[in-house]
């Protein structure tokens, strides 16, 4: 490859170990001056390539240490779709001048769906254009929903984060004589891997009694029943719940009943909320609705020390890839056929993976609501392992530009 | 003290370190056979006692070193007031007949001001009715709202979870170049000491930029006034709110205008999700409205671990009194005047306690949405130092009855 600079950018939603792929990265590029000259982070991603916001790397090299441990992402994210080329190449022939002037020979862009759709475009268009340039994606999402990867970087934190926080609910909501519903929306709009997660609680005795995901059509007249059974039980019933479920038009749930504010504006109250509010209407039961919201892709004092692992390796990998000249591809995971968890880093094409999702596959999913022995073992050695946090007066320490 | 039986009861909401308190209460009376022959646990603390449900300690002596790293409340819980035994005695009738049957001479009640006042009608009863029996609370409640303590049990824990968690949210929050005002409801109905603690984030970078509390009247035109300044100068907001801020007339905001839901029932939608609402309303700024929930009582995995080992200290030193014959008080924790963070516990009356609420002194208040120096100071040690959990295949291991 020609010798020239790395330019690297965070999108998307960020992830308790999004700085750790870009820790993974930064410091293998470090390695390599001969070929990489200059290592450079887009401010807010292609949006800080289009405006030449740039970070130099050498600026922060005192807090690199600190990089992995950061949840957020430190560069700054962006939700920016470039057009189709063939439409509008305005920010393609924008961008090709900005790499041409800062000399850049190695794009490497993390991120997830969305995110890889970027990257895809960069690749084709300069490959188009004859401009020598390795385009290499870098996953990650806490949705799990990349497909052609075992899974992706930031998953198995948040998972670890949503497992046990709802054994932590679980013993917090079945102190009272008389309990009530709870329910506990996760994120996941399309696919439920993190909702799902929530069922591994179980295996310590503390998990949901039902799970409800976005791959299954929710039946809400076979939700009163299940939650009227479990209630009549065990005077109380736990719920995790995606925030993605649809009825069997394709509707999310709640879109159609949102509240009406104040000012008579629909209120995007959450599937949770929704849900309780049917269930104290329709059984009388009292309900507590609980947001995981963004604690749950933010949470770096539980973190998965598998998946920070990781996070770093697939950034690493990334740059040995580009110094290989590869283009238009992203680092995937795939799980060894070994009794040992061992996971072999490899190469895929990034136009089987933009925009496309992977969901759960029916095998680890029973009666709807529950998860199967295949989808445990699957998720065990994601979430294995304490990752340690620096603390200074009880506060983590973070990385800040 | 005559020689008998050791009960103890949980009451109230649970807290991350609840289950220290009973580990240093029972560790304590298992030491001291010769006047302690039997300790007991009410499951769901008086209703327990009432239905005689008793919880035998020695029957899970091989869980005990589990017990302090749990959380919730281990033994159940209960929200029952006792009425005024000069009006119905019946409950007190029953429950004398219940310790004379079990020749209970120690009782130990660990809760808030609400279980305080338990504690002290059983104290005035038996001393009335001359039955010998050492009546103690154990102080706890994550709202530090008790008089006559440094602070509670409870609260530290609380407070790191929130702190660290604000910080987690701010770096998840300022990620995007058009930022939202991001609001975080905390609890606290009568006192914000929660909601104030989230302004320590502050001192790493990483605080509120406002802080909205029940001890100063909530001014709607100065909040949206405050906020719409700090969002055109930095294009997002980060706002902690007590969910018992209330306007100039004591009305909790939000409870006068409640969101409708499909049904027309009235839905409790929570502070932060109101003040969303008008802000996007009246501001046209859109919002992101975080519930910590009761995450925030029951986060085992950010604990502090001064916290961790005050709560099992007071439950040893609540035994120690209980032993001395001391009764009708509760242990408090007074902070030493020396250089050095150093608690010293003694008794205070329950008299005192039972049903008042210690609010923040305005002191440590400026400007109506900030923290002082003082509150700081306050506040640093009771976050101090790290808990260690312990994990396998990434789940904490709890204490389960």
């Amino acid at each position: 490859m020609k010798k020239g600079t790395l330019l690297f950018g965070q999108s998307g939603g960020p992830s308790a170990v999004i700085n750790a792929s870009a820790y993974g990265v930064i410091k293998e590029a470090l390695k390599h001056q001969n070929e990489i000259e200059d290592v450079l982070v887009m401010r807010h991603g292609i949006e800080g390539a289009l405006n030449e916001d740039f970070i130099k790397v050498s600026e922060y090299i005192d807090q690199l240490e600190l990089l992995p441990k950061t949840p957020g992402s430190a560069f700054g994210s962006v939700r920016h779709k470039l057009s189709d080329y063939n439409v509008d190449d305005r920010e393609f022939v924008q961008l090709l001048d900005i790499f041409k002037k800062y000399n850049v020979r190695y794009f490497l862009y993390n991120g997830g769906n969305d995110s890889m759709d970027t990257c895809l475009k960069i690749s084709e268009y300069v490959s188009l254009m004859g401009y020598e340039m390795s385009v290499l994606g870098v996953p990650k999402t806490i949705d799990n929903d990349l497909p052609h990867t075992d899974h992706t970087p930031g998953f198995g934190s948040a998972a670890k984060f949503i497992i046990n926080t709802v054994m932590q609910l679980q013993l917090d909501s079945v102190v009272y004589p008389k309990g009530k519903v709870t329910i506990v929306e996760i994120m996941g709009r399309h696919a439920g891997w993190l909702a799902a997660s929530s069922h591994v609680a179980s295996l310590s005795g503390m998990g949901p009694d039902l799970v409800y995901l976005p791959e299954n059509t929710f039946d809400q007249e076979e939700f009163f029943k299940r939650v009227a059974a479990i209630y009549k039980e065990k005077h109380q019933c736990f719920i995790c719940v995606s925030e993605g479920i649809k009825d069997n038009e394709g509707n999310f749930i709640g879109s159609l009943n949102q509240f009406k504010d104040a000012f008579g504006h629909l209120q995007l109250g959450g599937v949770a909320n929704y849900l309780g509010d049917i269930l104290e209407n329709k059984l009388g039961l009292s309900y507590r609705a609980i947001e995981l919201s963004t604690i749950q892709r933010s949470a770096a004092y539980i973190r998965s020390k598998t998946d920070v692992k990781e996070a770093i390796k697939v950034g690493k990998k990334t740059v040995e890839a580009a110094l290989k000249g590869e283009t238009g591809k992203m680092v995937v995971m795939n799980r060894a056929n070994t009794t040992e968890y061992k996971i072999e880093y490899s190469l895929h094409d990034l136009k089987d993976i933009a925009n496309m999702e992977k969901v759960i596959p029916d095998s680890m999913i029973k009666n709807d609501t529950e998860m199967t022995q295949e989808f445990f073992d699957y998720m065990m050695p994601l979430i294995e392992g304490e990752s340690k946090q620096e603390y200074r007066n009880g506060m983590q320490l973070f990385f800040k530009l």
